[in-house]
């Protein structure tokens, strides 16, 4: 069986910098972005209408009907919806098939939970947060120190509802993952070392 | 400054091994039972009487006064367990100034906050806990397995109550480690070697 990394992360806390480099590190695919093109292609839907409903909790609206009709309409936006998550659940199978890798996000520990990968969340305080959050933002966003804080918090609300929605397990909660790893005030190379190191003398 | 390094634990989660192995991968002083011993004589207590308060929430009853009397008596009960704690208190950062060292339990990491401690968490499934206690303990103890579990999640809620006591901090909320360590179906000698690997990279 593949070695499959899965890694969970607050927004903020350098969880997709260092999948990235402990990808190169282990010399591993890594998959995150990736995700979203791909689903993408094979929905023919955009990347950002992907990303959107793939961040936050689904909203499944079933029509009320009255009257004599008992069969329900599809409602075709839930349906879209579903396409999605059934597209993301095999495209996570099918990467986890090909050869060892990580995997940054999309509840890819509960997905893939057959294939024993090792669960790594990636936390930080909420100042170091926005810190790197203000320290990488695009020129162009002209988002105050308060408002990103507010951004960081809708973001990770988000992706807990997503993971309680399709896993009932609570995203972030100990009891889910292997290793957890606070990143406020280090360096993300020498998280990604370390974990290396980690990983190196457990399984050696 | 020395290095401190702090490990709290669910109990049979392996965290007291974990402990005294890593303090000889390191080389550097290894401090568990040592402290209720050096309590105890210091305050000529019986090591089982601290044990048991200082590992569940104080509860600290003032005496209610009625009539006249405005200064309330000191219940010698309520003096006892504060002169343990305050001595408790002392005792650690007598530790921390001596040598490095690893501490286990007795909200070290935050008693010992400004020294910035590397802070570690040790957990597992419960019944990775409970096999561990099962296989583990003393001939004489007739515990089953139910009431075995019983008392882990007693001794469990003891220490969370006496952190939150003390400390008005969750324990074993991630926000308040550097590092969450799952053991379950680990090997403690590998798990050590691997927060050893941690360490060194981190700090290297």
């Amino acid at each position: 069986m593949n070695r499959i990394i899965t890694i969970g992360r607050e927004f903020g806390s350098g969880g997709r910098e260092l999948g990235r480099r402990l990808s190169e590190k282990l010399n591993i695919a890594y998959y995150d972005q990736e995700i979203i093109s791909e689903i993408s292609k094979r929905t023919a839907l955009s990347e950002e209408y992907i990303r959107r409903i793939t961040e936050s909790r689904p909203t499944v609206s079933f029509p009320i009907h009255i009257g004599r009709s008992f069969s329900p309409v599809p409602d075709p936006l839930v349906q879209q919806r579903i396409s999605v998550y059934s597209e993301q659940n095999k495209l996570l199978h099918e990467l986890a098939d090909k050869s060892d890798c990580i995997i940054v996000g999309r509840c890819a520990d509960y997905i893939l939970k057959d294939r024993n990968p090792f669960r790594i969340f990636v936390y930080a305080d909420t100042q170091s947060k926005l810190d790197r959050c203000m320290q990488r933002k695009p020129a162009d966003e002209k988002l105050t120190p308060q408002e990103m804080k507010r951004k960081m918090a809708e973001i990770d609300r988000g992706r807990a509802q997503y993971c309680a929605f399709f896993s009932d397990q609570k995203w972030g909660a100990r009891e889910n993952y292997d290793l957890l790893v606070n990143t406020t005030g280090k360096d993300i190379k020498k998280v990604t070392a370390a974990i290396a190191g980690y990983l190196e003398h457990l399984e050696g």
